[in-house]
């Protein structure tokens, strides 16, 4: 058993230590016990900060949340023909994945019973909404492609930029990986692998 | 409790049942019990088709991995330019994602420690690398981007037919919703959302 360290966690360094936990164990197979022993401080201390992991896990994802809807207030998520829209609110996404990774991991990996649970489910289906009618504008447009279903092609589009959270890891490089990661899944997304001639 | 049935169950209808209750558990988190539960026939009985649980994974995913290889061995896959045999091979995998939906969802969902687990994910590696190693070729003969690095690229694809063990649910429509989907694959993966003008 690890000796228990004198608590000096902040709201966030606290959380980021019960996110590593929870994409681990999955939330449902993590106990008070296994965030006890991960963070290195009692039960009581955690209590201290926290009410409980269900409150651990809003604020996980509601910080997710915040990082993708902040995208569609931004001003090239706003104003331009819908296909520059949608090419942004792509790029943007990629972004905030990769700055807050483990955070969108576990959002994209809630499926549960709880209250947080769903409401999080909520929220993402209305993020993929905004997205879709994004896309349908852009269709509607003249700019995308009308043979290809638009609730199926925003499932495509997401499946392709949430599988990032799956293999991507940082290797050193910063915000140019970060940035040729954005760049390819805007270029796959808008223009596909072959080129065009 | 469920009164114990006769036990009826020919290999695959058993096997059907355990991929059934692991895709809903985990495969972690699915006893013998809760085989036995979802089967409605005793764990000894269970016992008398099977060595273990970790048998019903080898089968189930074992499955999925025949289908997905065996598509490399179509003539589609191994004769022609690099970019058909690609563009064969993704639409081919969709249609292997639908027809054999909860055996590759189990497949996708694997990442553990036993050995059966790891001999799964070593395979399924080895088919991504196959499908690299297509989409590299296809770069190399000028066919498609060369602005995306092959790897990433493959990931990405990867990515977005993957996603349809997420989210696919037959609509009653049959081949013609597994033809959409699959049409739609491949119009994404190649030419993009956008209206190539």
């Amino acid at each position: 058993m690890t000796m228990p360290k004198r608590d000096t966690y902040t709201p966030d360094s606290l959380l980021a230590v019960a996110v590593e936990v929870f994409n681990e164990r999955g939330y449902d197979g993590t106990s008070m016990e296994h965030l006890s022993q991960a963070a290195g401080i009692s039960k009581s201390s955690i209590y201290h900060h926290v009410r409980g992991k269900e409150e651990l896990l809003h604020r996980a994802v509601g910080r997710a949340l915040e990082g993708l809807f902040g995208i569609l207030d931004e001003s090239g998520a706003t104003t331009g023909r819908a296909v520059d829209r949608l090419e942004y609110v792509t790029r943007r996404t990629a972004d905030v994945l990769v700055e807050e990774l483990p955070y969108v991991t576990l959002l994209l990996r809630v499926r549960g019973n709880t209250g947080t649970e769903r409401w999080a489910m909520e929220r993402r289906r209305e993020f993929d909404q905004r997205v879709a009618a994004l896309l349908k504008a852009a269709v509607a447009e003249g700019d995308l492609r009308a043979d290809v279903e638009p609730r199926l092609a925003t499932r495509l589009l997401f499946g392709m930029i949430n599988s990032v959270v799956e293999w991507y890891r940082p290797d050193g490089r910063g915000t140019a990986q970060a940035e040729q990661l954005a760049d390819a899944v805007v270029r796959l997304a808008f223009d596909g692998l072959r080129i065009q001639r």
